[in-house]
């Protein structure tokens, strides 16, 4: 392979041989292919695209980079869940267990947040004593004892995508689908799960904001889980709104535990038992229908809750501690006239969560696991003038409150007519 | 100017603000923009395109990027000629010294050759003594006082377009008709010319391999060289066949002082007084016919010969000596049937001189300046089986002398119909 040749066929929008894309990915992490020679490539891949076979063998190519997990020990079905991420988004930390207490093994490698609010793993990490940086090898541990880990994907894992993610970010090269798929699906794939379930978010508050854009992504990363022998769906979902009523890391995991312990929250239950019927059903061959049923007994009896507080102990998670966390200062925001919520915008929450300190904006920061934005109301609601809106919640950063609750009150839109419901889910790719 | 912004708006085709192209190439050339980043920028230009503000912006970056020649002292009107590049291509020896002769000041910036032949220094640098590395003081000298020089661009005349240059032929981004405009015109345009006029060579021995192609470059190196204030026109000529009778370095040179001494040498002195008169009729405000009779009243008289003689003198150069140089070893090759040379293919003449000698393969090559190859008819010419059709010549190279004469039989076809005669120029663009 010679990677000018290669590169004179992406740009003329040639289809590259598997072979060829194989040696790139082994030379770039190799580092016998510079990394200008690689940027070329990025952006020839965001120009011209990828036929179905070339971004499959890009990601089989990352996914070879590094180490790939085996569950051949394991009695029960494999299983994850990816989400592309959204503001508030705190279902896998409910939807992991919840599939476990179903009779599956869940191997959940996460990631740490660079944005508004923390990652998966840094809202488990405002669990005093949690560990989210297990070895590869705890990990498998854990989830043998439990059903159910949830880590930091180690550098161990896919090492290409993360130094091609990394240049990526810097070359104006993230935007391509099939860049995106081979991202996400090589390190799922690495991680091994049998089953793979994606939550592909759509909408003002998330990466794809068309719905065109997200339905590609959603079928591509489907079509290329089945290539590789994996089972797979996905659900493209609204983020348009905040999901649920809170938002922040500590505030996340508490209304995840309320839903682990069979409490009905509206649109949080709602979305992570489709998702976890979704897993049972693809892993257990059920239907749907029996695998919801399934997963609200689940919820209803306590096993859910009990699968994630075992998760928690095995990693050094002390949920009592958590409960004991000291109250931060909290803001109320309240509605200005009377009407019905029109709108909340979810950029405009996550803004506000990630000035109050529960977000990055750069890898030094330091999260404050107490800070965060509480929803009274959800779209649809009526409020009175003077009803609370939200409650901003902050510690490190209290100073910003005033600032944040000028911000959040710019979030919500009152109606005078109660707008139309809009659904949670857009598209279902099986 | 956030680079991985201006990145992202090349990838989704947006045009560009020319204070930004100024920052990044600026940036480039100081290092604090890196390659990576560069290459992803090519890539998005070859793969989105750029308007004709765009790459305004980008040329006139690069030409800001290094020194830029003043020729206000000078009393004649100044102009250059520019080619793309061609097997046998030695016009510029005869134009700028022809065109010095009716009266113009021509400044001639020129370059190596990595290719089949050498550039026109090297062809220049057959004459023993003569130094194509003046300094620019010394070039400006030079033309100050025969109204012409020829020596290699120096690296103080845009140092963005040899950076830039580099890096697109390892990333596959040579191929982008913008890229390719700025990188001729920042040149031209620093070395200060006031009218420039382009030879777009089209064919299989030339860069432009189509007549669209070709076309457009042209199109677009002359409005680029109108937008920054200089008269300019290009002619699109054929380059299927060599140019002329003899391809190599001394052989080529040759060619040229029998031109420039007034004989006429089919093809060769047709389109080096179309090029002469192209610019002396820009240059001077005058018709073309008026100029072509100009032209061809100097090469009559032997004051363009006179002018070579006085530009080789006053760059060190021997013609005595160049005419003392020893005979190479010769080899011909014969027509193997009678009937009418219908084709010469320039790139299999211009490989059997690459193997005698003539070329670099690499920048570390030495070329034999007595290499190459003399052809002894033109297509159309009608033979006899038997009649000499080539002569190769090579010194250090004597042993490919075979191999070469295997190769260049396969150059000629031979067809019982005299051929219709091609025009040597497909299009003018003024």
């Amino acid at each position: 392979m010679i990677v000018k040749h290669l590169l004179d066929a992406k740009r003329e929008g040639q289809e590259l041989a598997a072979d060829d894309i194989r040696a790139l990915i082994a030379g770039y992490v190799k580092g016998e292919v510079p990394d200008y020679q690689m940027a070329a490539f990025a952006m020839g891949v965001c120009c011209r695209g990828m036929t179905t076979a070339e971004t499959f063998a890009l990601t089989d190519a990352m996914r070879l980079s590094g180490r790939c997990l085996s569950w051949e020990s394991c009695t029960q079905p494999t299983a994850d869940k990816h989400s592309t991420g959204g503001v508030g988004d705190k279902l896998s930390m409910i939807i992991q267990p919840l599939a476990a207490a179903c009779g599956l093994a869940v191997p959940s490698l996460t990631g740490r947040g660079l944005g508004h609010t923390g990652g998966t793993a840094d809202k488990l990490e405002s669990i005093p004593g949690y560990n989210a940086s297990l070895s590869l090898d705890d990990f498998q541990q854990v989830v043998a004892k439990c059903g159910v880990s949830m880590t930091v994907q180690t550098p161990e894992i896919c090492p290409a995508d993360k130094k091609l993610y990394a240049l990526r970010d810097v070359t104006g090269t993230v935007a391509s689908i099939p860049l995106i798929v081979a991202s996400i699906l090589s390190k799922k794939l690495a991680e091994g799960a049998q089953t793979i379930v994606f939550d592909v978010k759509c909408g003002r508050g998330a990466f794809m904001r068309t719905r065109e854009d997200a339905v590609a992504l959603a079928t591509a990363l489907v079509s290329g889980a089945k290539a590789a022998g994996r089972k797979s769906a996905a659900l493209v979902t609204r983020m348009d709104y905040p999901l649920g009523w809170k938002v922040g890391n500590a505030l996340e995991i508490a209304e995840s535990i309320d839903v682990l312990k069979g409490r009905e929250v509206p649109v949080v239950t709602e979305l992570s038992v489709e998702f976890a019927a979704q897993m049972v059903s693809l892993a257990m061959n059920t239907t749907l229908d029996a695998a919801r049923t399934e997963c609200r007994a689940r919820l209803a009896d306590g096993s859910a809750y009990a699968r994630f507080a075992e998760m928690v102990r095995l990693q050094g998670g002390d949920l009592a501690a958590f409960s004991a966390l000291p109250a931060a200062k909290v803001r109320e925001v309240k509605a200005p006239s009377d009407g019905f919520i029109a709108d909340i915008d979810a950029l405009v929450v996550a803004d506000a969560a990630l000035r109050l300190g529960a977000g990055r904006t750069c890898l030094t920061d330091v999260i404050d696991p107490l800070a965060g934005v509480e929803l009274c109301v959800q779209p649809g609601a009526a409020v009175k003038c003077g009803d609370v809106l939200a409650r901003l919640h902050a510690d490190t950063r209290a100073d910003c409150l005033d600032e944040a609750s000028k911000i959040v009150s710019t979030a919500f839109s009152i109606a005078s007519n109660c707008p139309e419901k809009q659904p949670l889910i857009l598209e279902r790719i099986v």
